[in-house]
């Protein structure tokens, strides 16, 4: 069970005794903190010796910024994959929201970690996730820029809006449980008409 | 300087030794988190001795507890007011987010850790502080019926249309530093416009 989520977490991580542990890692980080988490509590998790983990990974910190690049740089895949699917701002707005929305809501506990722990980063890895975000705010500060010149979207400033945007999936990480009522996926729905809305365009006219 | 910051914070705690414990609990837990957090380290932080901090506060818990009750209950003091400012839905959920952001973006220290440290408390007092944001979002909730049943909001699921508004908000206490461009009451305004426009109210006519 828990080998083939870490496989579906992280197809591109080898050897599996790497994705074991920062599945480990993201469910220790989640639960207690960064900082309240020690690598033996990690190897322990993954049932390994800390010998083992220093293996794959050369500390706690190492480990950290392997979880947060990877679910950033999935992050920055899906937005900009859902941007190039259409060439109308409202349709691709709607594309990025609902994926967005649908990950933060899927992979709430991976999330969490890669949202809430980026302070915990030492200042060179935090640079690299710090370029990747910018590069997610980009895209969407972007389409609403492309929207508004379109006459599609009403924005007063498209730095706070893309904000605003991303805001609402972020947070749906914060309270996302296994219990949630609604589906990743109907939640992604919803909140793409609550986007569209917030930016001024019609989600009528743009159907998911 | 921290003294008076700590008046200003909890005005209604006293003794001042009790709220220089708090906001140092503040201070230690959004920086490395509550687990990783000692009452030793809360102790020195506000200069006194571990034994000092029992005096006010029995445990490491009951500390959080003190600080994350007391968030809750500002945020909803300060939301049931802006409810009933204003008779017409659009013009009190607009004061509701300007309000509920500019909070979370002057008081971002400790709105992270209210937000962010729920799983830390222990069950009976997370009972009390869950009851606590359960009245803030009913308050929310009922606006939005309120407002879609006058004709002037429009939302196909209330619940979860409330939980986005207050999203938009809680996000904010993430992002928001000192070195942000934006004043909170600035950034309170604009998405309490963004709110409105995303419950399908037109904000021109219902103006700051």
């Amino acid at each position: 069970m828990t080998m083939s989520l870490s496989a579906e977490l992280w197809p591109d991580v080898q050897p599996d005794a790497a994705r074991r542990l920062m599945l480990a890692g993201v469910e220790s980080f989640a639960q207690r903190g960064y900082h309240a988490t020690t690598t033996r509590d990690i190897a322990t998790n993954a049932g390994m010796s800390p010998a083992a983990l220093y293996v794959h990974f050369p500390s706690k910190a190492a480990l950290l910024f392997a979880i947060s690049r990877s679910g950033h740089e999935q992050a920055l895949e899906l937005v900009r994959t859902a941007a190039e699917s259409a060439d109308a701002p409202t349709r691709a707005m709607r594309e990025i929201v609902e994926r967005f929305v649908a990950w933060h809501a899927r992979r709430h506990t991976i999330a969490r970690v890669v949202q809430y722990e980026l302070g915990a980063l030492p200042e060179k890895e935090y640079r690299v996730v710090a370029e990747l975000r910018r590069d997610i705010e980009r895209i969407v500060h972007d389409l609403v820029v492309k929207g508004a010149n379109a006459g599609v979207f009403t924005v007063s400033d498209p730095m706070t809006a893309a904000r605003a945007v991303l805001s609402l999936g972020v947070d749906v990480a914060r309270w996302y449980t296994d219990r949630s009522r609604k589906s990743p996926t109907a939640l992604g729905r919803e909140y793409g008409e609550l986007a569209l809305r917030m930016l001024g365009a019609d989600p009528a006219r743009s159907p998911s």
